[in-house]
């Protein structure tokens, strides 16, 4: 059976950059090795639209997600996190290990932070370090706001931290325009490699408050990293495989142009929205992102068992949903190497298990509903 | 130009490693995903010889040292670090920044730790609660008595604690027969996989002591990883193409035999050393490891233009030597994917370079001396 993924990462990817992975081990410390981290760091600043230091670590996402806090609070430190599904719920999490005092903005799974609650908390307590959210809330496709935060937190000394592991090259984002310090990403998402690097992008706001850190920490070391940055290297022995991808990867992104990939995504993730509500369900989050749509099932329909079928016996790997939502919701990526017709396909896949499952609508009707989308909009 | 790996991390990865790594992407949480991940660690228990719990880490080994360490230490603990070399030095320094504070037992780079010297430090200080040190120190070659250690340390109530991240798979071990508490390692070496992975073994007296300590951590908090032990899975989105590489050379190794390729690595060190001292240079470390071999430049040959003239001339990366024996000694791995007939050639291409720096011997010396090991010992 063929297989079909489209989970919210890892996502699947491209032939052309499994094959350069696959070329024969080079030294990490070399000339020419060390041309392509260079080449990479400055294609990843494309990706991030920044001039700011861009870090690569060895790690999954959540490591830089680590560095974002390890480098940033020192014990006692207050800071907001806006949280609304188990990434935010993640930043809390790494904070309160590291003995941050963090003032929650408690969102409703699937709703986004309202930036003028993030503005009144600042101004009642001007001592905050760094707010911390998301670009899309990958456990519930929410968008958040994070243009408008950035207007507010720049006023401020306060630190805009961005988690944008599944968003970074699919979603909407210029990270120096929007005034975000921090921005934290991986390489299973948008940028179509496997799990095995995270980045982080560092703004010389951000450099001065990760410079007066004191916290214990090694591996994550940021200001080691940036050391490194002058002779394009890496203080350990990071993935040599993830780098040469990457530059494919980028170059792929590059040809393609940034806004133009924006732009397919928003067309796919309407075209799912449009096929969902058309086969009478309703999608979970408001604003759903670009990147990945989540849909919620109907009480009458086993949600489990409908991921499930949608992977043994047709497969196609989408996603379910997390902690309390489990069985409740099911997502489906439009990101990285996923294109038109695997859209299309899924689409079709999930029409005939939720007609096995017993939930009656029009054959045909979300994929007409989809179509009428994708060729007014897509761009071939 | 044909290019040669033989530098001692990382390694040549085997064509059938690449190729499986270049299999489409699998999502992480599947059930087909999650058999690959029992499998593996079933595969490294062997690797280790142990019947502990190994943690898979998607890191540089680098990233497991810490966590050998912010799980292990709190704040003001005394430890014991024997070191004497690049990677005993970064135990002291991970160490450092974790509040820890050690006895450091300095040895002259090239020499081992005698274990008689930690004995009477345990003795003196019976509230040490870790011995640091490695199996092989990567940055001279040298071997540690690791077996005389576990003798040691498995007495008290410490914890021993080894770096074998260059000399896992190669140089023998046997970390439950030795009294080995936590052991740490990494892809790039003897397992023949990309760098990318990092694994720890912990027996049961290291798990006390972890479930004692109250660190801040978390991508690298190991309490977590065991959890996931029994779902056969990660708590975050690990490196999918390493595990499935590591199944591949787990297969390899397990069909050679794991007494079988320590004996070839031996057989291969020997030949080295047989033919650097026929060529009239000097072994660096005593005793010297089976997985690489440090060897002095005598004053009059210009090191540095040793190590690039292999490289960009010849094909060849070998290592140079790191901090203050950089441009004084030269490595030469002979482990992993690597095997007789690279060992021969990065003999001739060594001949060849240190002629052309002025160096004198008769020519053949080497490649002659070590044929004469090889031809004997090696087993075709």
């Amino acid at each position: 059976m063929k297989k079909y993924l489209l989970a919210p990462g890892p996502t699947p990817v491209p032939e052309v950059i499994l094959e350069k992975m696959a070329e024969p081990m080079v030294h990490h410390r070399t000339p020419a090795f060390k041309a392509m981290v260079g080449e990479a760091i400055e294609g990843l600043k494309y990706i991030y639209q920044t001039k700011n230091d861009v870090l690569i670590f060895t790690s999954s996402g959540t490591g830089a997600m680590e560095g974002a806090v390890s480098n940033v609070i020192n014990p006692g430190d207050k800071v907001i996190v806006a949280r609304g599904g188990k990434f935010g719920e993640r930043w809390g999490e790494i904070i309160e290990k590291f003995g941050g005092k963090p003032l929650y903005i408690d969102l409703e799974w699937g709703s986004p932070v309202d930036p003028a609650d993030v503005e009144k908390l600042l101004k009642e307590n001007p001592d905050v370090k760094a707010v911390y959210t998301q670009l899309t809330e990958t456990s519930t496709c929410v968008v958040m706001p994070v243009k408008e935060l950035g207007e507010i937190v720049a006023k401020t000394d306060a630190l805009l931290v961005i988690d944008a592991i599944s968003g970074l090259g699919g979603q909407e984002f210029y990270m120096d325009d929007w005034k975000v310090d921090i921005c934290v990403s991986g390489s299973q998402k948008g940028l179509m490699l496997p799990p095995g690097h995270a980045y982080a992008a560092v703004s010389e706001k951000a450099w001065k408050v990760i410079d007066n850190c004191t916290q214990p920490n090694y591996y994550f070391n940021w200001k080691k990293y940036r050391k490194k940055l002058a002779d394009n290297t890496d203080p350990y022995t990071g993935s040599v495989l993830h780098v040469k991808g990457l530059l494919v990867a980028i170059d792929m992104i590059k040809k393609a142009g940034l806004e133009n990939m924006f732009y397919q995504y928003k067309v796919l993730g309407k075209a799912v929205r449009a096929a969902v509500e058309a086969l009478g369900l309703k999608v979970f989050a408001n604003p759903s992102c670009d990147v990945a749509t989540a849909v919620s099932i109907p009480d009458s329909v086993d949600g489990l068992a409908l991921v499930k079928m949608l992977r043994d016996k047709y497969g196609f790997t989408i996603a379910g949903g997390q902690a309390h939502v489990k069985g409740k919701i099911f997502r489906i990526a439009h990101m990285g190497y996923i294109e038109i017709f695997d859209i299309i396909s899924v689409l079709s896949a999930l029409e005939i298990c939720l007609n096995e499952l017993g939930w009656e609508f029009e054959w045909g009707a979300g994929l007409a509903a989809a179509q009428e989308v994708l060729a007014n909009e897509y761009k071939f």
